[in-house]
Parts: structure tokens; sequence; C-alpha cells
């Protein structure tokens, strides 16, 4: 009887390793699909536009042009071969209409006859070129959605034309990347993901054991290279991905893509649990990293106008929903999507959409994401307050430099309110796939400003990028956290320290988000030190967006003529629209939505003010116009003491204006020393808080005691906020 | 009989004549919402907001301060006052409970006290002073308001002190109106709306024929004042309002309140058919004048983030809808402002907001609607294409000068699409009620670029504002139209001619909106000829909204230093960014939420180019910092020929970019004389078009014939576009 039961088992191991689809979508899956068309409207709406968008290809002539440009006419054509192939196949197997089959087949062999036939891509502009697109990682893109297809297609194909769709094209690509871009397929970077995971699933769909063998384990197959590599390397133990959130939602996609087939294929690797379940830490730490319309926080290269409906977030969540027992926060999140993956999870996602009463809110959480394959590297902190509705959120970035696209950014801060950006992280300078500029590529402007420090709201010294703004050192380090404290909403705090960026510099941010009953939104307080081992210029800007509506500082205003701040490092592409120098606390205020925002600095007449605009030597009006106020401190440390206060309400509609001014009558820097600093508060008109920072070691319990000018301050921790 | 049906007649008519609620809701009124209070949600809603804002008054300390601000807390506070008095007023009216009419008696009786004490505003600026605010204008609102709301619990004061609220408050108010304000009362703009209003209203409250004599018909009752003399002169015949849509929305407030205290109390005078229903037309010019997220079209003194949202436009709405027998195409918008007023109307919105299944689009149409009292005045073009989910609305402007909130902007072009506007009108340099911009009021930087022809898509002649900016010249002027024609919706078109703006200039500017099969959105293409009668400066602006794609121009980017583009009338705010000569077609691309929009003008190396962002000589950063695109052309006469084109797609959050760049290949002037203008427009790869206009008197049936080197091009009527 055992041993009938282990040959049976066999057999039907043996049969299911026969049969396609088999990759991302089971035979299991498609009967499910069959079955759903009609009874869940998330799932029908997909089904009906993939159906329209391939019907559209199958009336269309089909065409798959000599590769020609980056970002126009050939490039867009080849991606859209793709999705149309990937979604043929899928239609092919539900509703087993012979013409999907026959619509990739005759595409693949049309591929199969110009593939052989390409050198290098004409537009190519590195070492990691492709044939059919510019780059090599639209080429692993291209292969992960075409390995889709052919696994629908492949019963449906017959031997003859299997073999020359391989032998052409399918094995040449392989070989391209296992062994002409080898470096690039075993590099721990999302475009070795693409890469290896393109491979593994082409592995998959050929019955290939060797190149899967390969798409885990390196091409070495030495754990070198390779998925578990890049799973142990490229997430921190908390699930936060080295190059930042907008490369993460990328580089999911084939994360969850090759996991759901390694899944499907390979259950003995129970890959969903390698780590102690790092995939599913991966995607919640994504979307802990988004704001409340689903944008993806910038930092580091990034587009602004990515959200979490973006088709890689749609697959990961609907895999990451099926595989780890339908997690309902993960369900509000996939309603405003409004669109499903056809996959497995898709379904299920689909019918929960459509069927549960009470979706709640996805679970937006103050938390601290840890950087570094060990959770030593630094790390991005996350203060939030209020619901979704009308949340606060700060962000403090202090990893470690995130790879190609990382900034030189330690300890920048990024504020959000009323669903947007508040104080700015530039993202990238890029307009994605817009051919006349510059093919679609990164433009100059991002290296020459949006990578620099002080297209940042952090500390530059000496007007010189933090690591000189050079990768090659910045990568050697990283930032330190200092202490996160998140539980009680009345007081938050996120202090991090970077003692590497300048020789002889020492760092420490800390940012408190204080609740309080006195006033409408928390007030944030950002108490910024620098130490130095001689004289330098300290430069902080504050990236305000929206209109500027007064200040208390009286500036000179540039009004004739204008001149850019400087002349390198970023300083080159901001004008000077005007310039004071202070006399005792800074203020300036905006409007932005239907809130005002001010940020008060302490300073004295040691401390210049610059407004600024970025825009200056751009002659290709790639930048943003946007502003910025920049402090500007001499000496050998300083503190920047700051209080950012959301305020009062505006209402165009209704033309209604309250509180526009600020609340605050002063900041002053009480005292500062190797114990702790203090910052005093005066509210207007008469009561003022202490808030409180210790410069040690973090410590929950050490008592601080500091003596100013005669008044005795004590507190126990790492911050503390007197109140009078 | 017949004597006991008289005497009977008069009884009821004098016992209504006392009763109370008598003049914007009736005691049928109130019997109607107190009967519908649970039945509607959308009057349940605005019933329930209602009692929470008194409510929260009620518990909270009543301040009538001494007035002291033009937008700070004494500013605020008094008109929150007199909100919170006439919805108490209401509330006592619909829930009989004493405690509302008690907190509008005390408050009457503090103003009672307050206002014999007053004398001209602290911060008052102009002649139209009031006493409790900084002009008599919010002085007249104040009263409207509060005449409303003692109308309401006047039966629940008793005798005495109505006598002290009437004799200190109202009778002293309504002689400060009348006597020493005359000059207000009695003048043909929105203030002495408000003013007659605020007297006629009252007078409908205390019973009193003269104050209401005076309201109708000026305060010397001769009808050279008064609110039928404003009927006929501030409305065009179709509707259109002198001031312009933003204003029109803030007048027609009065209007219509006055108008249904008339109606409710003198229906003798059947106030709402007067002048062939002008009050109906005015509220559908008035929504006529809006673009699809509700906001009104910008011209003359404007704030952008004004929509049919507004209470005015509310009640205003509410009031028509029942009047003219409930005109189902209000209810789309009525559902988008998901509120309603207090009144009759109120009710019968919310009632079929409920109830009714389907609720069909407002009717937005392309429409001309003609300015001046006689409609001989010139007027405002739109045409439209396109449902409300992706309208395209062209504007041009060619009306009289709209009082003192007029721009010197004739035959100006404002183009919108995808919900937001793509070529810009500035509107205001304002930030209503905000006290630390001005004190809400109008900044210098309204008279100094806003106002100005140069921050107008339109030509200025000479760096100098049409009618050199003077108000008092420009209002005894207008532009005409040339002709107007919609029916077709592949070749819609608007013409007008100003031949006063300069001394020896005719300006003529044709607008055709051509829909075509081969193309994706329709293609607008815009003739501005201008004859002179010596060498001239002709300057043309594209305000654009949006990121710069690219240009066809070799341009100098002042990238190191930029100074302003002139000196005065407006050039002095404009920063020079980048200067060019053409070489032939000048084109250049913007990118705009999902789509690409190119200008292509013909061009020579006469013409200069500048590309400009507003910013300059503004030191409080009271502007946007807003780009444009001038095009210059030196000589005695010149056409500006331009073709406005949407293209391509945009999906930031799909990265997918489509036809980023222009698909005209050249746009020249094949012809220009006093019998036409034909503009050639080459496609890419290989067809053209050819653009006919008539240059003489309009005729649907004259026949033109031209001679273009050799070749004659023929059309009959206004304009004709061949297609090869």
């Amino acid at each position: 009887m055992k041993n009938i039961s282990f040959i049976l088992l066999l057999l039907i191991t043996s049969v299911s390793a026969q049969q396609h689809p088999r990759m991302i979508v089971t035979v299991g899956d498609i009967n499910v699909m069959k079955s759903s068309i009609g009874k869940y409207p998330l799932f029908d709406k997909t089904f009906n536009e993939a159906t329209v968008l391939v019907e559209a290809a199958l009336a269309a002539p089909m065409d798959v042009p000599i590769p020609k440009d980056a970002a126009g006419y050939t490039h867009e054509r080849h991606k859209q071969n793709y999705t149309e192939m990937q979604m043929a196949g899928l239609l092919f197997q539900i509703t087993g209409k012979e013409k999907y089959a026959r619509f990739v087949k005759q595409m693949l062999l049309k591929y199969a006859a110009l593939y052989p036939t390409l050198g290098p891509h004409p537009a190519a502009t590195s070492e990691s070129s492709g044939k059919i697109f510019w780059q090599s990682l639209n080429e692993s893109v291209w292969l992960v959605n075409t390995a889709q297809a052919y696994d629908c297609v492949y019963d449906a194909i017959p031997p003859a034309e299997r073999n020359t769709i391989e032998k052409d094209l399918f094995r040449p690509m392989v070989k391209f990347f296992t062994v002409d871009q080898s470096s690039v397929f075993n590099r721990i970077h999302n475009h070795g993901t693409w890469m290896l995971a393109a491979v593994g699933m082409t592995g998959f769909a050929l019955h290939d054991t060797n190149l899967v063998s390969m798409a885990l384990y390196g091409t070495e197959k030495n754990k070198r290279g390779g998925f578990f590599n890049q799973l142990d390397l490229l997430f921190s133990p908390d699930g936060y991905y080295s190059e930042g959130a907008y490369y993460m939602r990328y580089a999911l996609m084939p994360f969850y893509l090759f996991a759901q087939a390694v899944d499907n294929n390979r259950p003995d690797l129970s890959i969903f649990e390698y780590r102690n379940g790092i995939l599913k830490k991966a995607v919640f730490a994504m979307l802990q990293l988004t704001y409340t319309a689903g944008q993806f926080i910038p930092f580091n290269d990034a587009m602004k106008e990515k959200t979490y409906l973006s088709p890689e977030v749609i697959l990961a969540l609907n895999i990451a929903y099926k595989k780890f027992k339908n997690d309902p926060s993960l369900l509000s999140i996939a309603r405003e999507q409004n669109s499903v993956s056809l996959t497995g999870g898709g379904i299920d996602v689909a019918r929960d959409v459509s069927y549960k009463k009470e979706i709640t809110p996805f679970d937006y959480k103050s938390i601290e994401l840890r950087d570094g394959a060990n959770g030593d590297e630094g790390g991005v902190g996350l203060l939030r307050n209020g619901t979704s509705d009308d949340q606060m959120l700060l962000v403090m970035k202090y990893t470690g430099h995130g790879l190609s696209h990382g900034h030189f950014d330690k300890l920048s801060l990024v504020f959000y309110d009323q669903n947007r950006e508040q104080l700015q992280d530039y993202g990238s300078a890029r307009f994605v796939n817009v051919d006349p500029k510059y093919g679609g590529r990164y433009l100059p402007e991002n290296k020459s400003f949006a990578m620099q420090t002080i297209a940042h709201n952090t500390v530059t010294v000496d007007e010189q990028s933090h690591y000189q703004g050079r990768i090659s050192l910045s990568e050697k380090y990283h930032a330190d956290r200092n202490f996160f404290s998140a539980g009680d909403k009345h007081l938050q705090v996120m202090s991090a320290k970077c003692s590497n960026a300048y020789a002889g510099v020492e760092m420490q941010r800390t940012v408190l988000m204080i609740q309080d009953s006195s006033i409408q939104k928390p007030l944030i307080v950002d108490i910024f030190k620098v130490d130095g081992n001689k004289e330098h210029t300290f430069d902080l800007p504050f990236y305000y967006m929206g209109q500027f509506i007064q200040s208390n500082i009286k500036y000179t205003a540039f009004s004739e003529q204008q001149k850019p701040l400087g002349s390198a490092n970023g300083y080159q592409h901001l004008w000077k629209e005007a310039e004071a120098t202070a006399n005792g606390m800074v203020q300036f205020s905006w409007l932005s939505g239907n809130r005002f925002y001010s940020v008060s600095s302490a300073a004295d007449s040691q401390t210049n003010v610059f407004l600024t605009r970025i825009g200056a030597n751009d002659p290709d009006f790639n930048l943003r116009r946007d502003a910025a106020v920049i402090l500007r401190k001499k000496s050998r440390s300083s503190v920047f003491a700051s209080v950012i206060e959301p305020h009062g309400l505006w209402d165009g509609t209704i033309e209604i204006s309250r509180n526009s001014s600020s609340s605050i009558a002063n900041v002053t820097v009480a005292a500062s020393d190797e114990q702790g600093t203090i910052v005093r508060i005066d509210w207007k008109p008469d009561h003022h808080w202490f808030v409180m920072v210790s410069n040690g070691s973090p410590s929950e319990t050490a008592q601080h005691t500091m003596n100013v000018n005669g008044t005795v301050y004590s507190w126990i921790g790492n911050t503390a906020v007197q109140k009078h």
C-alpha cells in the first residue's frame, strides 16, 4: 500500500510537471478563473480589459520592428508586444480560443527570426545593453513576460515550431544573459533580479532544471549570485529594500513572480517562508513606504507619479494576499487599485473585494525599517499621526547609499500632510519613457542636482555633497540609527547620526512629533546638531511646497536680477531670489491645500537666510521650478532647531481663512553640549515648551541634568518635553 | 358675495403681510422643512450641519468685538456672527426652540449697543468704507444675512427690544447706506446690488415699504438706481454679467435673495419673469461659464479656487430649480455641490437628488454670451468638444471692460483640457481673507501684473497695455463679435475684432476647433491678425500650464543670470529665461496631466521668441512662478497663426508615454489680405490642411477667392478648411 501510494505520488508529480501552464498560474488557477467569470466584478473588469487589449492586438497588423530607439516607437512597440503576448497566453488558457495561442506563436516566430540578426542595440549607452532594447533590463522584462506567454500556449504549438522558437530565441537570449551579461545576472541589484527571474522562468517553461538552478544559485551555482543570495542581501531583516521605495516596487515584481513560479514548481524550497518570511515582510515594508494617496516616498531616484496603483504592486499584493492567508489589511489598497492580476491571488482579491462588507483601511504605522542585510546599516524612520483621511507623515532617511540610484541625502527629512508633500524630496530628474527628454532616461540634472545633498532637506557642509558626491565612497558607509520611539502618540521621536559624510564632522538629527490638546495638528520639532573640527559653512534647506505667504525676516529680494546661489554640487541650479541676515528666530509660512504651514528656526546674527528657486543652469528646462528657504550658519559647531507647524484653515471655495499666522513667538537653543540639547519654544501669547534631547548613547533609563543659566533641567531617557 | 370675497382676500393679505418669516422662506416653506426631516438625506445633512454650527455658537462665549482689522479676527468674527444669526433664525423656525431666537436677539442687542458708537472702520481704505467692516460691501452682506435672521425671530422678540434693535441698529445702518453711501447704493455694480438687497430685505422685515421702494427704484425712486435698473444694465440679453464669471457668482446671491424676497412679498411684480426671464438666463449663463471641475473661468479679477460648489451658487441654483419648474439639468451640479440651502428650493433639490434614479450631466454647450445691456458690446465665446469626462474648452473674451475688476485683455484666449487650464488666464493677484497677504485685499501686483495685457494670451502692442492701461478709457469701449458658429462639431469657430485698444491698430482673432477622424482630440487653429498704421512691436504670449518638454527653436538660455523682460506694464514681472530668433515655424511642447500639448506657430527670421516666467519685481512673493512662451513680431501688420494640439498619452503610474512629439511639420501663412487669411498646416508625414478665414464683413454666403502664387483658393462663408 505504501509503495502504491508512492508510485501514485510520483506519477501525479510527473504528470503535473509536464502540464502547462505550470509557472505563474497553474491548471488549478485556470479552472478557478473559468468558473469565476461573471461572479466577481473586479475579476470581470480585468478579464474584459485584457480581452479588449488582446482583441485590438489581433485586429492590428503584427509588428516586430528592428530595434532603433530608447523611448520611441520601437521601444514602446516591443513593450506592447510582450504585454500582448502575456495576456493572450492567459486568455488562451481561460477561454480555450485557439486564436490567442496562434497570436503568441506567430509573434514568437517573428522574434525568433529577428533575434539572431541583432547586434547591440543602436541606442545603447551602457555595458549592460540589450539587443531588442537599449538596456538589457528591458530585455529581461520582455523575457519575464514572454516566458509566461510561452508557458500558457506551450501545448498549442507544434513541436517543430517550438523547436524554432527555443533554438533561435529563448536559448540564445538566455545564453546572452547568463554568459555575455553574467555580471548583471549575478549582481545584487534589481537588474539582476529581473534577469535571473527571466532565466529561471524560462527554465520552468522549457523544463530545463539547469536554468532554474542558475536562477536560484547564480550562473556558477555557487550561491554568490542567484535568487537566494538576493533575498539574503537586498532586503534588511525588516524587509527594507536597499534601493528605496520606488525601486522596491519595481524589484518586487520579479521577486514575486519568480517566487510564485518556484512555489508552484519547487514547493520543497518553501520560498515564501525563506528567511523568516522575507517576501511577506518586503511587501508590507513597501506599502508602509507609501503615503495616503498611494504615492511612494520619493527618496533616491524616484518618479513621484508612482503609486501603489502600479501593476507591479497589484501583482505582488495579489500573490501575497493568497499566500499569506488573505491578510485583510491589504484589501483596502486592492480596492483603490480597482484592478487585479490574472493570477490565483487576483481571483482571491476580486472575490473578497466584491463580497466583504467592511474593508478596514490599510494599517499605516509609525515604523522604523532598518537597512542592510543584517539590519545594522541605518534605516528609514517614519512617524505618522492621524487616520488616512488626514494623516501627517514625517520621514527621515539614514540608510546606506542604495546602489546606483542612491542620493547623497543622509538624515534628510520629508514631511507630508493633506495627501501631499509639504517639505519635499525632489525625487529624480527624469521623464520616464518621454522620448524628447533625453530618450526618457535619467537627465543630466539628475546627477548635477537631484542626487546632490543641497537638493535635500538636510545639512550640506562647505557647499560639498556628502561623501564628496562619490558613490564609490558613499557605498562604503551608512548613517546610524540613534533611537526611535513611536509608542506614545503624544511624543513620537526618531533620531539618527552620521559621522562619515564629511571628514571630521558629526551630524545628529532628532525629530519629534508632538501631539497636544492645545493644538489642532501635531507640532514637529527638528533638532539638527552638527559638530565640526574647524570653521565650516552649514546649509539646511526647507523645500516647502506651496505659496509663500510671509516671513519675519527683512530680506533683500533680487527683484531686478537673479544669479545662482553657487557654482557646483547642485548650488549652480538654485536661483537666489532673496537673501537676509537673521536677527533672532527665522520664521516663514506657506499655504498649501487647506492649511498654512510655518517653519520657525532658532537663529542669530550669524545666520544667513536664502530664498531660492530651482532652475538655474537648466537650459533644457528639465527641472521643476520649486522653492526653498535655506538657513546658513558658519561656525565649528551648530544646532539647527526648527519647529514645523501646520496651522489654520484656508478654503477657497467659501473664501475662509483662519489662523494664517504662526502661533510660535520664538525658538531658541537654550543649551547644547555633549550630554544634551535643550530647545525652548515660546508660544503666543505666553506659554512655552522645553524640548530636551540626549546627545549621549541612547538609553531609555539614563538620567540627564543640565544647568542653563542657573536653572536645572532634568529628564530621564532620550527625550522629554516640559510644558509651561 | 363678491364683496365678502374681497374683504376675505384683504384680510388674508393683511394677515399674511404680518406673518413671519415672510422674506426668503415663508411659513409654507418652513412647514415643508419640518415635515422633510429624516426624508431627504441631502436636506438632513444641511440641517444637521447648521445645527452643529449653531449649537457650537450657543456653547461659546458671544463676542461682538470692536472692529479693528480687514482680514483678521474681528473681520472673521463679524462674518461668523451673521452666518450664525442667519442659521439660528432658520433653526428657530424649523424646530421652534426658543434658545435659537434668544441667541439672535442677544446678539442683535449687542450690535445695537455697539453700532451707534462706531465711526469709520480703522482699516478702511476707500470711500465706500464700512463701520463694522473695512468696506461697506461686507456691511451690506452682514445686513442681508441679519435681516433674514430678524425676519425669522421677529415674533419671538418683545416689542421693546425690537424697538431698540431697529432704532439703534437697523435704522441707522439703513440710513448710512441710503444717505451717506447713496452713491454706492445707486451704483450699477455688485456693491450696489448687495446694498440695495440689504436695504430692501430690511424693508420687508420691518414692514417698511419705503425701504423696499428705494431698493427697487433707487434712493430717489427715480429708477436711475435700484433693482430693476440693475437687472436692466448689469446683464446682457443673454444673461452675461458685465464683471465676468467670478463676480457674477458673487452678485447672483443678492440678486436671487432679493428676487426671492420680492417674489414672496410682491408677487405682482413678477420679478422672475422680468426682462424675458433675465434671472433665469443669468444663472444658466453663470453655469456655462464654468468648466468640468466646477471652476469659474477666471478672466478679470477672479480667484481660481472658486467653483460652483460655493454657497452663493448653491443658493441661486436652489431658488432657480424651484422657480423655473425644476429644470433637471441643474441636478447634476446640485449633486456635486452635495449641499442645499435652507430654502424652499433647497428642499426641492434635496428631494429630487435623493430620489431621481438617473441624473443627466449638466448640458455644457458651445455658446456665445453677448455683453452689454443691449447685447451689442462684444461678448464671450466658448467652444466645447467632448463630454464632461474629457471636455476641451476654448474661451475668447471680447467684452466691454467689466467695471473696476476688468482686465485689459481684449481677444484673450483661455484653453482648458483634462479638467484644468492648459493655457491659463492668470486671474487676480490676491489671497482673499489671508491677513498676511495685504490684509486679504487685492495685492499691488494685481494692478501691476494681473490686469495688464501682457499677463494674458492676447497681443500687446509696443509693450503698452490696451487702452493705455486706463480704466476710464477702456470703459468707453468694447471689442466686437465678428462671427460665431458652433453647429458643426467638426468645425466650430469664433471670431472677434478690436479696433480701439490701440490708436491706429486693428486686431482680429479667429479661433477654430476642428474635429477630424484622423486625430485623437480636436485641433485648435488660432489666427490673430494685427494691422497697424506704422511699425509696431506685437507680443503674443502663451501661458502654458505644465512641464516644458521641448522646442524646435535654438534659444539662448539665461542660465547664469536672469533679468526682467521689460520695465513697465507687467513686463517688469516677467523673468526672461531664454531668447531666440525664429527660423521658420516656432514649436514648443509641454506635458500636463496625461497628455502632451504643442503650439506650432508660423514665424520667420523677423520673429523673436522669449521663454519667460512670472516673478520678477515681486519682492513679497505674491505672484505664481508660471511660465509663458512669447512670440514677438516687429512690423506694420502681422498674422500670428498658431496650431494648438493636444497629443499622445502620459501615464506615470504605469510609466507609459506615447506620441510625445507634435504631428505638425509646419505652419505657414499662405496669404493674408483684406479679403481673407489662408493658413497652411502641414502634417507629418505628408498631408496638409488649408484653413481659410474671411477678413471682410461676416457672411455665411459670401463667396471668397484668393490667388496664392498662382493657386486659386475658393470658399463660401466666414471660414473653411480644405484637407489634402
